[in-house]
């Protein structure tokens, strides 16, 4: 049996700490528990979301991982609280909240879970300062960031400082939807941004990447994206036609995009077997990794059985069980117990 | 042989009409023609395109579709030119002289043009009393709309006004990518607008019509998209999962997402034979009908051959060819002389 990587697994602390300074508070996440299995996200004095044990508690998840045979889940922030709209220092408390639940979880279970970890992006030298003790600290393979840093695209050169140490210190980044750039001037209907916009900001973000040459100046990034890298496998055609007629983007790109975006990760969560078969054997073959968004009420249930609808050729479904995950983070699993 | 019907062309006229009021020259598209052959477009004073007889000379463009195979061409305006952004009394002076000039094309070679016009969509209702005349005197076949209308998505129920008349006049409606919505708040690499926000911003309508109920209210409409519908074919499975989450994203969309993409139409503008291929027999078979955005740079050449190279199966290929052409312009073409 193969080994399944659940690579896009979420957690939040069951309780977080205290806005730093009375005037942060309306923005500041806190925790309304009302159990020890559940509790309330709250923005200020507004609910963000209902929570419960799954998101701060080894057992219980590996009770659904046991139900849903995922041999291992990579746990990464719930993106909301990667806080790249506060100072960069008091953003850091609550990016070292998350830090910390994730490297007490994968210290826990060392052989069902790894950690990805977050970081004050919102200042790209500070961030590239926290990895390293990310690294040798908390023991993360990686870190997450969001689709956009305060509706800058991570293309943008501002964020090679970070590029940069990830590269250096052999550290994975998974980029997630968040907050998206395209909801900022519009009357949307009611669920879009979730929905819509959600895939929309993470091919948006791909693009930045690739049109922005992060590749070409740090070749041993490994970067993945959520949302099977969001609606990215639609536009591939019609970036690499852009790219011929611009003289590679004027000189900015060395190697196409669809060329560079196969050297790049992309999570299986996109809800349609087919668009799965065609990411996984045609346009992106070998860089899917499956991920669930687990625990949160979109998240694909039932992994395996939905991989497994796709219908992949042999190479294609241990690439997405496994193979991708491994080489995403770095570290062969292709022995972990399958469960 | 099967004819091939080119959706997704477009013209500009040589000449435009002058600006209303000098105020408004900032904006107002003018042509320096060069010759009879060749001239620039302006943006008040600055070059927008050049352009050259493709846009505006029907025997030019005959001999180009000669040697594509193309048998007849559905001509739209420049998109630039559907001004949005003046009052649409101004704008209406714009749109009618592309009208003009998409009437006369189509009416000097009836067997190889039809015609999609322009209304100033700036104001819905000024839009839909444009409607009868371009069907009854210009002889036009629907319209061209942008992906967004100075910022409104087009499921929002403002537009229901024209949504109506379209319907009531069997007149179809081509969604184009134009100033697409994410471009407004972001400092974007060189080229990202046209290469990867142009499908962002069709995907983004097309959502916004779907999670709308647009095609609820107006259930004849016939409504087509540029570019694929952009990055509309890998979302489709999320917008599902979306709906099915939020009993029918709270009930305004009576079946899911991707049963009512499939009652819309799409061009193969996609520049990727295997992603053309999951559009039309898997995504959204029956609904791609051919387009190549015809005499700009960045067009889709030889688009026989490209359509070809999908390998798509014998019914596929018939109807990106012709069969969802006739359907979306509700005009049987399967008859036309293939070239």
């Amino acid at each position: 049996m193969i080994p399944l990587i659940d690579l896009h697994s979420h957690v939040s602390p069951a309780m977080l700490p205290g806005s730093p300074r009375e005037e942060l508070q309306p923005r500041w996440p806190c925790m309304h528990c009302l159990s020890s299995q559940k509790g309330s996200l709250l923005i200020g004095d507004t609910l963000f979301r209902d929570l419960d044990w799954r998101s701060w508690d080894a057992d219980r998840r590996l009770e659904d991982m046991a139900r849903d045979g995922v041999s291992m889940q990579v746990l990464s922030p719930m993106p909301e609280l990667l806080s790249y709209w506060f100072d960069p220092k008091d953003a850091a408390v609550l990016c070292d909240a998350s830090n910390h639940l994730i490297a007490s979880l994968a210290a826990s279970h060392p052989a069902r879970f790894r950690g990805l970890g977050a970081v004050p992006l919102q200042d790209p030298v500070a961030a590239a300062q926290a990895l390293p003790r990310l690294k040798s600290e908390f023991g993360l393979s990686g870190v997450e960031i969001g689709s956009n840093i305060m509706g800058r695209l991570p293309g943008d050169a501002a964020f090679d400082p970070f590029w940069a140490a990830a590269e250096e210190l052999g550290m994975c980044v998974f980029v997630h939807a968040l907050h998206p750039v395209a909801a900022k001037t519009i009357d949307p209907p009611p669920f879009y941004v979730p929905f819509a916009l959600f895939p929309v900001d993470v091919a948006m973000a791909a693009a930045s990447i690739l049109m922005g040459g992060v590749l070409d100046r740090f070749p041993a990034l490994r970067i993945g994206f959520s949302h099977g890298g969001g609606a990215l496998g639609s536009i591939l055609g019609r970036l690499d036609t852009g790219w011929h007629a611009t003289d590679g983007f004027k000189q900015r790109a060395h190697a196409s995009p669809s060329a560079t975006a196969r050297q790049m990760f992309y999570d299986s969560n996109v809800y349609d077997p087919a668009y799965l078969k065609f990411l996984a054997e045609t346009a992106l073959p070998g860089r899917i990794f499956t991920g669930t968004d687990y625990p949160y009420d979109i998240m694909q249930r039932s992994p395996a059985e939905f991989i497994s609808s796709a219908g992949l050729d042999a190479r294609a479904l241990a690439s997405v069980r496994v193979g991708a995950a491994s080489e995403f983070l770095g570290e062969d699993l292709t022995q972990v117990m399958a469960h």
